[in-house]
């Protein structure tokens, strides 16, 4: 059972920040190489999806940890308010359409977790419906899991309250953040411990396990992040298809 | 009046590599910090169109010139055979659809032209309406260059005839390239005159010129694309968006 007060935000005190760097360089590296494979096999797919509280480093992450990918096979998404035409089906359908076809990496910033969370603290669903959001958000990330070859890797980005002050400010202070200011981040910060009982839930609730990651210090994150898609692709049997069969082509 | 016989392929003798290599890679940056403020403003997007034969290196432009910019900016469309569902509308409907929205950066590897080159080269279209899509594009080009302030960026990659049987033959002798082995290239590549006849027509009667790139050599292909991208961007009024008014938010 899952208890985020008892997760830390940010590295153990031992690690030695330069060697972890090198050694998420690395891990970066190793990444793209595997992303090319990936694309040209068709194969498997990457979901990766990206949750945690305003200024957590969601876009960061993605920054860093797919430097070395090749642009072709790898698509960002933001979940963002529902249009209204998003908002007037079901909450997976616009997540559905987003998902990564083979031989491709799909990130999501926010997701479909968002209509158990969001929507959850401001009591917009009640309990029953939040319980049957859950069980279709499990059925829809099996099927994508089991069904379809998608390896769905999703991050919960643990930062601390202190740490989101700061984060925060910056957009304030510093001019090239500006634009990431948005007042309604600082209302929604004054409902932290409700946000933190509905992650609760969701680390607690889903079958397909997340990977809480502490971002207190970036660097820590990006090495989280990298070391579990690298680890989660190499389990897979990925390898360049063989030449195919040819008829115009000069044989040699 | 352009004619692709006089049009280098390849980089003139006097260039020092290395220090062209240099130039691109400062160029490459230069492109990832002009990026990130066209995203920050949302008043601007640009799009990239990639045509050339195949094994020009479309593929390869993309991934060494965009290496720098912020994933979350930046999404590559490929134009392949149409659907059932894009055939069974007029040409331009599937590109409409992929037009970059403001902030953003698209990058078509082939686009709305290869309807007025494979299908013209091999007769599926009369003249007749070659021209009237040539007029159907340069209409669609004004409009979103004109009256959406989207930057429109189209390069030709001008390879030699000689180079893409050294590219082609690549793809059929390294393993990890097995993949990219098409055998219809090299029967495309026996239409190679008609193919220079279609583009030199495409060339010439476009509004948006088309920036024409030596592509032979891989490195002055970079620096070509590069160099245009950051020209056209930095004639452009980019800057970070102030701080918006704010409610919530402590002031300091």
């Amino acid at each position: 059972m899952i208890e985020l007060a008892n997760e830390r935000t940010g590295p153990p005190d031992h690690l030695d920040k330069d060697q972890i760097k090198d050694q998420t360089d690395d891990l970066v590296d190793r990444l793209g190489e595997l992303q090319r494979v990936l694309y040209a096999q068709g194969a498997y797919s990457l979901l990766v999806i990206f949750q945690g509280m305003d200024a957590s480093g969601k876009d960061g992450a993605v920054e860093k940890v797919f430097k070395e990918c090749h642009p072709n096979g790898l698509q960002v998404f933001s979940f963002k308010k529902p249009t209204e035409e998003e908002f007037a089906h079901d909450f997976l359908w616009r997540a559905h359409k987003k998902t990564p076809p083979k031989g491709m990496i799909h990130i999501w910033n926010r997701s479909h977790y968002e209509d158990v969370l969001i929507q959850r603290v401001h009591g917009w669903i009640d309990e029953q419906r939040v319980a049957r959001r859950m069980s279709a958000i499990n059925a829809f990330e099996e099927l994508l899991a089991f069904d379809n070859n998608t390896i769905v890797c999703k991050f919960f980005l643990h930062i601390s309250y202190e740490q989101q002050e700061e984060e925060l400010m910056q957009r304030i202070n510093e001019d090239e953040k500006h634009w990431k200011h948005n007042d309604s981040d600082w209302k929604e910060r004054e409902h932290w411990p409700e946000y933190m009982r509905c992650y609760e839930d969701v680390l607690n609730g889903s079958t397909i396990p997340w990977i809480i990651t502490p971002v207190d210090k970036r660097w820590y994150r990006d090495y989280i992040v990298a070391q579990a898609l690298v680890e989660r692709l190499e389990a897979l049997p990925l390898e360049y298809p063989p030449l195919k069969d040819y008829l115009y082509a000069p044989k040699s």
